[in-house]
């Protein structure tokens, strides 16, 4: 059976090193994944593209970095405390801990009906059936120590979202940036859940990234900036390259919400999991006043906004857009992804491997490959990459046979490969290639830069 | 009493939303701060200036994001669980435990002689002489627990230091980004130490953002390396405007290095604290081929180089220059931080506070002024604002009188100001005016962009 598009883009990932497996050398850990050379050009590319669209290009958006570690106390007026819980239950031949739900889907998903109780589910790791304890409630939350003492008084949690580092300095914001509603104030950083399962590659760890927007709006204007942001983050998508028609929209039903959300909508993508191919990339909440209203009170803090011009005082609903930065990683990586033909040195054609990512977000914008290891050619391309360099991020290359290189620079999305052979001695120009169509053209050497700009543009 | 620069850049900071306390409206917590909206463009562009610097400009240098959290067992290879701690005592009487070595500082300070012995401190939580424990080692990790059960199998630490997640992938870099040494992976992330007495406000926190290069040369090359990069570093902050005369270099003494390090240069910066002036704005150091063999031996896995054109097998030598971004930050701030005369309304000068930032760093870059709130002034000048920001963060001001307003963009570092008049309804043209001189030139309304863009080069 051919690999998946999934499994390539994985087998890939690891192989050029955009993703390492977090301690790998000590047996590795499911916790988190590393990002190599190439992953972490990727992630700040679309840091930076997310940064730049919705806040610095927005006249209504401010940004913000607040801390990890949080005292207990905002974790309990936000309601994580008491509802970010999962129900486990413990095989007791083998001791390991599941998540009750899970194992339920897992039957579901593969007897084609649901579990009448828990003794008709075998445990995945003893094999054991129907052995389970009780279901007990286990918190998501990652939880420390700060301070002299392992006490009451020195436990804080890491955040399982940014959003809460923004509530509690709404006001901050407020009078710092001198705002009024509609704003917003957008953050990106990471973020610490406690996953009891975690897997799927990058998708779903226990330490991972998020991009997420707290919009402040009058109660009345909320269902409209939803629809918006809704809007908005579904272009953001599009206007870097990802198909249409591998997303849609997912209107969360309540049950499923969570508990601070009136309305979500979910834009999920088709990552191509087994069993279940769509998976969430990015969610937009009404929280409504829960979060500035629970903090208010908890706090005693008025966080209110009062407008001069109607002389009403309220607290904003908020609008949440709140976009996973690796599962974005994710699917620009398996959506660039294309296998097509290209002429091999032998007068045929061979498969080619190609990341069709938008050169916004390619990891690296330019390859230099002197034709051969030469040395009047070497130092010629050296200068010229160097150069490039002060722009750019831009790879040299000259190990192997030129038509190897271009395939390592297409499977790795590089948008334009640049040539110096020998006829660059004689008419000081180089041949620059095209990732997408493979079209080459001759270039004047102080003309490469300019050439290469238009292409670049916004990267 | 003036105050000192020190303290004017504090209240500037707190007053303008570069930083707020974290945890502010539940009493504040001493353990972080947060970065407001221009807070975190400062320190954006100062990540951006150091990747653009050592990375992305250099062939030598690749970039790596590696997780916060690791186990246990990379901690104790690398030392860390063994030797990242400090003495700490109890007041017998009030139960608050201190570091016994800044005790011992904080009295020989005051006194001008070391204390005998302990029965001469005084605690400085409740008064009482001399009563303390016996000093116990207290572990400088900030640990936490991950997977379903708390228990040694779930003990992970968050990493003190960005640079193990580099050493435990060095393989994985070498084989997957093809380099050989010398060469250098670079990082920006968070780190986390327990420090029992955090202060000085942004410059000693429990959370806090490194930027570290390892940079792997053979052993014969570690000690050219080593003065090389001490040069590039001081070099890197000179060029975005520190006066060298408010850095010095520290040869660290034995005693005081690192468990890891056979030499250390720290540059330090004269923040002004009190009683102790100069701070740690960053250290280069000669970590050996300490941390590869040590994670060579802990986990199996050969940390080595095999130079093919020599036959000759080791374990490279690594040198480390070590950033702290938020002290950075602050240094940055007080060196720009300026009070100089200005023309006011009526005449005569008034003190004018301004923040000399290279333009690269200013978290603002231009701000669009509409000379007063007015139909026609304000849609051009908003106009103009939403171009410019397709390419920098810029602000729209329409609130108070103009001088107020540019002395509001002075003390934020804002290179320019771009003044929308009544004139400008017929001429199309606005006045720029430049933030260290004052100077005002009017221009096309046309050629904003491209009068800026020298100024801004690089930003």
């Amino acid at each position: 059976m051919a690999p998946s598009t999934l499994d390539s883009v994985i087998a890939l990932a690891k192989r050029r090193g955009f993703v390492y497996q977090a301690g790998e050398i000590y047996g590795g850990s499911r916790s988190a994944w590393d990002y190599g050379p190439l992953g972490v050009e990727l992630k700040e590319n679309i840091k930076q593209q997310w940064w730049r669209t919705f806040v610095r290009s927005r006249g209504d958006m401010v940004g913000l970095d607040s801390s990890i570690i949080l005292p207990k106390r905002v974790w309990e007026a936000s309601g994580h405390v008491a509802t970010f819980v999962d129900p486990l239950v413990e095989c007791t031949s083998c001791h390991k801990r599941h998540r009750q739900d899970h194992l339920q889907e897992g039957f579901a998903d593969k007897h084609g009906r649901p579990a009448q109780d828990m003794t008709e589910i075998v445990c995945p790791d003893c094999g054991t059936r129907g052995q389970w304890t009780e279901p007990q409630n286990f918190s998501g939350l990652v939880k420390t120590y700060l301070g002299p003492v392992d006490n009451e008084e020195g436990l804080h949690y890491l955040r399982p979202e940014t959003a809460q580092g923004i509530f509690v300095n709404f006001t901050n914001v407020l009078t710092t940036a001198r705002k009024k509603p509609p704003f917003g104030i957008g953050q990106i950083g990471k973020a610490f859940r406690n996953e009891i399962t975690p897997g799927n590659f990058i998708f779903r760890t226990r330490e991972f990234e998020q991009m997420e927007i707290e919009f402040f709006t009058h109660p009345d204007d909320a269902a409209a900036w939803f629809d918006r942001w809704v809007e908005d983050c579904w272009n953001w998508f599009t206007d870097l390259g990802i198909d249409e028609s591998h997303m849609r929209r997912l209107d969360v039903p309540e049950e499923e919400r969570a508990h601070y959300s009136a309305g979500t909508i979910d834009i999920e993508y088709e990552f191509g999991f087994q069993g279940k191919p769509w998976g969430e990339l990015m969610g937009v909440a009404n929280r409504t006043d829960y979060d500035l209203s629970q903090h208010s009170e908890a706090s005693g803090a008025k966080l209110q906004y009062f407008d001069q011009a109607s002389g009403e005082r309220y607290t904003p609903y908020v609008i949440e857009p709140s976009f996973g930065l690796t599962r974005s990683m994710m699917a620009f990586l398996i959506d660039a992804y294309t296998e097509d033909e290209a002429p091999n040195a032998k007068g045929g054609v061979d498969t080619r491997t190609v990341l069709k990512l938008d050169p916004r977000l390619a990891p690296v914008k330019a390859a230099v490959l002197p034709l051969s290891r030469n040395e009047r050619l070497t130092p010629k391309a050296k200068a010229l990459a160097e150069e490039l360099r002060g722009s750019w991020n831009v790879d040299f290359d000259d190990a192997g046979a030129i038509g190897r290189r271009y395939r390592r620079q297409d499977e790795i999305g590089t948008p334009f490969c640049i040539t110096v052979d020998f006829d660059s001695l004689d008419d000081d120009a180089v041949t620059i290639r095209r990732r997408d169509d493979m079209s080459q053209e001759r270039v004047a050497l102080s003309q490469v830069a300019d050439y290469l700009a238009p292409g670049l543009k916004g990267a």
